[in-house]
């Protein structure tokens, strides 16, 4: 047995979320050490790239959310073992990247400029993003992304679409999925009701 | 037999790259459809993500670089089958898109504003994400970064250099990655070697 360590803020969601459910779903032990956006300033120079998640595998530090969610998720029945639907799922999980990553160019701007660059990013990338993404769940079958199951896919997207949601990034209005991507709205409901995720929300809540 | 389109910039490197060497090592028939940067603007509007690469399968039009690599890779065995394998074949890949993104941030800088930038990026990420690759790879054997052989990993890595060495960015210099982690540098040589890629390499030449 490995001892397993994740690091990552103190967020139901972000960039951790999709590894701590697969790593959940997959029976997996590992601390999930959470911290502060304080602490992090402090920490930040003694991670690998400055940056969170990283995860600890008996004292072995790595990087890279998504590398650590598709490995925990093969782990956890997760991820397809089709190579076409691994496909399927790797682009859904990119074209996310591609949106956080233009959200991230947004990060630390104010006043009118955060206003014209967060109008540019909603009506721009990630308007396009949600039609293409809802595109992609309806090719799929219209319930899961790829191989007509759960995969970290799902987990990716709707977690992200979560936290859009939230109205927690200004001029980010908290109905730009419902509006441009309905059924993406109800894909966020499949996955919560998904009987093994409401089991690790319901066992973090306790 | 699918009918495979893939359009990407007229260039021997860059996001389609991997993609078309797995193809070519693969096997598979595919057109390389190259295109200008004057091409690229007018067509921009009519790509899903209003980028490239894009792949054609049977009509259908794809996005996402690195899912294309992977899901051409496995056909091609460029891909590990064991899950550790691949994930320390994705966790390289990711590092590179990390690098990729923070020079991205810094094109279309002017000046004194570009100069800046780019002094921070290769101060910054880049030598940070070289180091660490050239750790990853001494833990790997030394030779490739995942399952003792080569993997799209290789790849992409040797691929990014190989532009970053050209002296086409600005405040970058061509000499970078022989100062900062110089088994990268053998890496790239031993990637080049490859009769495969040579092969590719060759026939394109031709």
């Amino acid at each position: 047995m490995s001892t397993i360590k994740l690091t990552y803020f103190d967020m139901d969601g972000g960039r951790a979320e999709t590894t701590r459910i697969a790593l959940s779903i997959a029976g997996i032990e590992f601390e999930d050490h959470r911290i502060t956006f304080e602490e992090f300033g402090g920490l930040k120079s003694t991670f690998p790239l400055s940056s969170v998640p990283i995860i600890e595998i008996d004292g072995h530090t790595y990087t890279q959310s998504n590398a650590m969610s598709r490995y925990f998720g093969k782990k956890a029945g997760l991820y397809p073992e089709d190579a076409w639907q691994g496909f399927l799922c790797d682009e859904a999980m990119y074209i996310i990247d591609d949106v956080s990553n233009a959200l991230g160019k947004t990060m630390g701007l104010t006043g009118d400029e955060l206003k014209t660059a967060r109008e540019k990013f909603v009506s721009g990338i990630l308007t396009t993003a949600l039609k293409l993404l809802s595109n992609r769940l309806k090719a799929a079958g219209g319930e899961y992304f790829a191989a007509n199951q759960l995969t970290i896919a799902d987990l990716v997207i709707s977690g992200f679409l979560k936290v859009i949601g939230r109205g927690m990034f200004d001029h980010v209005h908290t109905d730009i999925v419902e509006k441009s991507a309905p059924l993406l709205v109800k894909h966020m409901e499949r996955v919560s009701k998904d009987p093994r995720v409401a089991s690790y929300y319901q066992k973090r809540s306790q």
